[in-house]
């Protein structure tokens, strides 16, 4: 019986996730029962939401256990099969978590066709980062032509997505990143109007200076900084699709903002409307997702980056990056070959 | 010639307004030019907006000037006119303000059918709150049959609204007022499902008590305390039509209020819907609302409680009044008789 790894969450972490609150596990790979499957994970997915399930609070799902393996969607391999729905070689997309095996039951699991693209964009161009940019940016953002459309993380999974989108759609797309060699590849190569680093000095005054006509959607996924300086551009009428909150993910010390006392007023008075959600919400878009998105990456109108790193163990290290924005592209970790 | 009278804004209130901050004056009742109407003012609509027209910030409105008549909606008799459309005797729809003539071109006046109505409803149940009172509802909060909406002001020109148009639509409608006296017309004449003083003790706990499976629409109109007892009640999915904030009109130090840090956090895991407006937004549901309104008021299924002062002098006191809760009804001011 060969032995597969995982990681499981060793700790809640206090503030920033430390590697003493993970820990690598060995276990023997099961076999799989009547209807159930073997999987082996291919690609694991990192992304922000998952620092979340990290904390003992209630949220929309329910938090990883302390000694539980951490939650994640994957790309993966069927290895063995007792479940007529599938075939040992097949490719699925699952939620094996950080894994590199893994038993399921079929339910949940989604077929990928590798001939139509390349499997990794099953999470994420095509996948769950996609379709939140997609959803969050159509459904409630609603940008018109010629409206300033502002994403941070715009190298990344969902924020490359939301701008490029934008540009579709007729909008101005300004950009946020950190660091030049980001917003160069923001600019050049993905074609937004304009992107700044927040990491530059002066940066409220630059976010101003680039958005002439104001702010009409803010697509909001990391608060902070960013939305200090957003807050005072928004238009009358502004969107503001709350998607996430990077900044705050690791806060263990929840200071009202500056902007605090004068949000609702803000509200009321440009009219603003600000929406939560989570990919989940809109699964009936899931088709026009689908259809719309694969044929902007097929005709390059949406074009996507991957930061891999190599090896289950290399899981902790790229998601305490990914908080810190380390990452450039959408965060992969390479678990095993495409073919066994 | 005789004389009018008129308010005017003779200071910029700091905190709540006082007497000095208004001045009334004496001015001769002009002569219409030609195409213009000299109005008469019968009824006088006293509404919370007005206190954010008497600071000189940025709104959707621009500020009453300083010694500038107080801005108002308002009943007018056409008292003289040399304007085709009107004739003398007419009555009509204005924003004719604190005064007790005005000069108008004819230009947003709307006439009035005494027969339909009693002619001050125009500026309550059958006018701006009423329809603020609808599409707020109706358009952002969206109640479904077996949810919960809460409104402040229950016994108010818009809560009172809100509240039946919930029952209506088959919602649960929980209404909050100030005092024992406004709770039991809310419930027992206008058939809220319940009504809590927000003056009394353990308010929080007796709000939660009395939406014991959440709240699903939250009409803010009020801020405040009322809003942070409802807060943390919100349920996944909730809609918050941001619509007003007396409880804040007067504030003069905006200190971060304590839900603050947590609103955002909400919003996402929550997936809420915070969206601010104002009537105008709405314009092009004008007629729904007239058709829905009126019928429902002629079934008695919308009743309406209103709030008389006798007088234009009376106009001040009784604004002051409205911003602490002091009417018991929608608040109107008699300026003159119905008939000259």
């Amino acid at each position: 019986m060969s032995q597969g790894k995982r990681i499981v969450l060793a700790a809640r972490p206090v503030g920033a996730p430390k590697p003493s609150d993970f820990r690598i596990e060995e276990f023997a790979v099961p076999t799989p029962g009547q209807g159930e499957v073997l999987l082996r994970t291919i690609w694991l997915s990192l992304d922000p939401y998952m620092r979340g399930r990290m904390n003992d609070t209630k949220s929309y799902a329910a938090p990883v256990p302390v000694g539980g393996v951490m939650e994640a969607g994957t790309v993966c391999e069927v290895a063995a099969s007792n479940n007529p729905n599938f075939a040992k070689g097949d490719i699925v997309l699952a939620r094996a978590g950080w894994q590199t095996h893994a038993i399921s039951d079929g339910k949940g699991l989604a077929k990928i066709d590798p001939k139509l693209a390349p499997i990794s964009t099953a999470v994420g161009v095509l996948g769950m980062p996609g379709m939140t940019a997609y959803t969050g940016l159509l459904d409630i953002g609603k940008p018109q032509p010629g409206e300033t459309v502002v994403v941070a993380g715009a190298s990344g999974a969902v924020g490359s997505a939301v701008g490029q989108i934008a540009r579709i759609k007729g909008a101005r797309a300004v950009g946020i990143a950190g660091g030049k060699d980001k917003c160069d590849y923001v600019k050049n190569e993905l074609g937004f109007d304009d992107c700044l680093d927040h990491r530059e000095t002066e940066f409220a005054a630059k976010l101003k200076f680039a958005c002439p006509k104001g702010i009409d959607v803010y697509f909001e996924n990391v608060g902070g900084a960013v939305f200090e300086a957003v807050f005072p551009l928004l238009n009358p009428f502004a969107r503001v699709p709350v998607c996430g909150l990077i900044a705050h993910y690791n806060d263990t010390d929840a200071k009202p903002p500056k902007w605090a006392s004068s949000l609702m007023f803000a509200m009321l008075t440009k009219r603003l409307t600000f929406r939560g959600f989570i990919v989940s919400d809109f699964a009936s878009r899931h088709g026009d997702f689908l259809r719309d998105m694969s044929g902007w990456v097929r005709e390059g109108k949406v074009k996507y980056k991957e930061f891999v790193t190599e090896g289950l163990d290399s899981a902790p290290d790229a998601f305490m990056g990914l908080l810190k924005g380390a990452n450039f592209g959408k965060q992969l970790v390479r678990v095993g070959p495409d073919k066994a």
